[in-house]
C-alpha cells in the first residue's frame, strides 16, 4: 500500500495544533503529541497518529475531556489511586506515573492505579519514563473488550498490554511491551488490509474455532490470549490479561472486562457500568532500593550481553534483546522521517481542513 | 502408572521428619513440609514430595544448608533484598514474603528481592501468603536454565514462574502460578513417563527445530517461551522469562540466565557464576493502599462472577477462574489422600530407610 514519509518534527507540529484546537492546553497538547508520536517513532503504527482522529471523534461524543483536572484521591507512601477526570489519556498516564517515581524516590517504589482515563497510547512510553531516573518502569492498561478467556466464546478482555523497561547501564535499556494476546490488534489489522489469513492460535470465530479469517472479529469472533490454545498456554495469556484488568481498574474503581469503554466513538457504551473510564497501573522501582547501581548495571550489562551473543538458530542472526526493534525504528525512522500509509495521511488531511491546521 | 495414596498428614509427618533428619530445627521442617506439600495438595505433582529426594541430595552436595541465617541485608520503606545463606528456598522464600507483608502493612507495599537460596517448591504458596492479610500476593523465582530464548539454540532461562493472588472477597482468590513457558517441565516429564509425543510449541531439538520428541531436552534441546513460536509470540513468554530472572537476582545479586544453579544435585555448577545462589522475588500489596476493602471486593466479586458464567466454547462447561483447577485438587486430596506413583513412593522408601524414619 501506498505510504508518505513525514518527518517527526512535522507530524509532532500537527498533532500539537490539533491537541490545542480541541481545548487542551498548551503542555497538555505538548505532551500528548510526544507521547502519541512515540509509537509512530517505535515502529507501533497501529497506536500512534493513526489513531488521532480517533481521539478527536471521543471528545466529540463527549467522552474527552480536554482540560481536565487530573488528581490524586488515595495515598499511602507508596501507592496512589489517580482520577484522570475522562482526560486524554496521553496526558493523564504520564502524570500518574511521574506519582509512581516520585513516592519511588522517597519509599523505594511507587505503584499507582488510575480510573477515569481514556487510550493512553504505547505503554512503552510511560514505564520507560523511570529509566533516566535509574529505576525500572511499569505501565499496564485495560482496553476494549477484543478478547475471549480460554474456553470462551464472549469477548470479556482487552488486549490488555504491559511493559517493563529496566535501566540497561552501558547497554540500551531492556523493554519489553507487549500485549498479552497472541497478537496485538494492529498486527491483525495489518493482515486486513493486506488481505492475508490470520496465522494459527491469533483468533478464533464466533463458535470459539480457531480461524485464518483475519476480520473474524467482524462476525463475533475474538483475538485469543497470548497462547492461543489452552494445550499451548492460552489460560496464561488469559490470567496475564485478566492481573492488567484488576490492577488497573479493581484496585482503582474503573471499568473492567467487558464493560470497558470501546475506544472507537461509533461503538455504544456498555449498560451498567461498574466504575469510571478505562484504567491503568504503573510502577516504579529505584534499583537502589535494592542493590547499589554500579552492582546492578554490571549485572544487567552482563545479562544483556549474554543473551544478546547467545547461539542462534540457523537463518537467525541474533537474539535480541527486548526494545532492540523498536530502537531500530525509532533511528531510522528520527533520521527518515516516518512513513504513513495513505488512509491515514486522508484522515489526517481531514482533521486538517477541519480545525484549519496545517499538515 | 501403578500409584499408592497417601493421607496429607502421613505424608506431611513424614516430609518434616526427613528435614529434621538432614538438621532443619523444629519449625523450619514444619514450615518446609508445609510448603512442599502444597504442590502435591494442589495437583503440581513435579513440584511436591517427589522433589524430597532432590533437596536431600543438594544438602549432601554441601549447597543446602540446614541452618540457614537468613537476613534483611539492604532496605527502604518498601523494598528489602535477603540474603537466603544457602537455605532451603522452601523456608527463605517464606521469610522473604513475610518481610514484603510487613512492608506493606507500614508502606502500603513491599517488594523483596532474594539471593543465595535454593528451590523455594510452587510459587503459588508464598503469594499466597498475602491474602489472608487482604493484599496481593506475588512470587517469582528463576530456576535450572532449559529455556531457550527466541531465536536461540541455548538454555539460557528457568521456566521462571509468575503467581499474583488476589483476594477474591466472598469468591474464592484469584491465583494465578504459571511458568513462563508454553509448558511446565513437569508437563513434559509425565508425557517422558507416558512414552507420548509432545504438543507443536513446547519443546524444540538441539538444532531449534519444533519437535514432538518429550525427550528431546537429553539431547541438547530446549523448552520453549510461552507461545511456542515467535509468530505466536514466544517473544513474549521469553521477556516474561527475562523479567522474572531480572527481578529474581539482577535486582538481588543471584545468579541469572545460564548460572542459575541447576537443581539436580549431579549436575556440575556452572563456570564463573556472578552470584550467590538462586534469586527470588516477591510483593504485596495492601488492598487498601488503592481503594476501601469494601468497594474493591465487591468490584472483585462482580469480576470473578462475570468471568466465571461467561458463554463457553461448545463442549466446555465453565470458563475458569485462574486458581479453580488447584482449589478442586485440594478439596479431593484432602479428603481422599495424595496418589503418589510408584517411583516416587520408592524414592521415598529409599529416604525412609536411610534416614531411619518411618513413611
Amino acid at each position: 500500500m501506498e505510504t508518505s514519509t513525514f518527518s517527526y518534527g512535522q507530524l509532532s507540529a500537527f498533532t500539537k495544533d490539533i491537541f490545542l484546537a480541541i481545548g487542551c492546553s498548551e503542555p497538555d497538547a505538548t505532551l500528548a503529541a510526544e507521547v502519541l508520536l512515540s509509537a509512530d517513532l517505535r515502529g507501533v503504527d497501529s497506536h500512534g497518529v493513526a489513531r488521532l482522529s480517533g481521539y478527536v471523534r471521543l471528545w466529540e461524543a463527549g467522552r474527552i475531556n480536554a482540560t481536565p483536572d487530573i488528581r490524586v484521591v488515595h495515598e499511602t507512601p507508596s501507592t496512589a489511586v489517580v482520577d484522570g477526570d475522562s482526560g486524554l489519556g496521553l496526558v493523564v498516564a504520564p502524570f500518574a506515573m511521574k506519582v509512581a517515581i516520585d513516592k519511588a524516590a522517597n519509599a523505594g517504589t511507587g505503584w499507582v492505579s488510575v480510573r477515569n482515563s481514556n487510550h493512553y497510547g504505547i505503554a512503552g512510553y510511560h514505564a520507560m519514563m523511570a529509566l533516566e531516573k535509574d529505576m525500572i518502569g511499569m505501565s499496564m492498561t485495560n482496553a476494549s473488550p477484543l478478547v475471549a478467556p480460554t474456553f470462551s466464546t464472549e469477548r470479556l478482555l482487552g488486549t490488555n498490554p504491559i511493559c517493563v523497561a529496566i535501566p540497561g547501564g552501558k547497554e540500551p535499556a531492556f523493554v519489553a511491551d507487549m500485549a498479552t494476546t497472541t497478537a496485538a490488534n494492529g498486527k491483525l489489522e495489518i493482515l486486513q488490509r493486506k488481505q492475508q489469513p490470520a496465522p494459527a492460535g491469533w483468533i478464533q470465530d464466533k463458535e470459539g474455532n480457531s480461524t485464518s479469517d483475519a476480520h473474524a472479529l467482524k462476525t463475533g469472533g475474538a483475538l485469543l490470549p497470548l497462547g492461543g490454545t489452552r494445550e499451548q498456554g492460552s489460560h496464561k495469556g488469559y490470567a496475564l490479561g485478566s492481573i492488567v484488568d484488576i490492577f488497573s481498574a479493581v484496585l482503582s474503581g474503573a471499568n473492567y472486562g467487558p464493560w470497558v469503554p470501546p475506544f472507537p466513538a461509533y461503538v455504544p457504551m456498555p449498560e451498567n457500568m461498574p466504575g469510571k473510564g478505562i484504567g491503568h497501573f504503573f510502577g516504579a522501582m529505584r534499583v537502589d532500593a535494592f542493590r547499589p547501581k554500579e552492582e546492578f548495571f554490571k549485572d544487567m550489562e552482563q545479562w544483556i550481553n549474554r543473551f544478546r551473543n547467545a547461539k542462534t538458530v540457523p537463518g537467525e542472526e541474533k537474539v535480541l534483546i527486548p526494545g532492540d526493534p523498536e530502537r531500530a525504528y525509532e533511528a531510522i525512522r528520527r533520521a527518515e522521517g516516518i512513513p504513513l500509509l495513505q488512509p491515514v495521511v486522508e484522515d489526517l488531511s481531514a482533521l486538517a481542513q477541519k480545525f484549519g491546521c496545517k499538515l
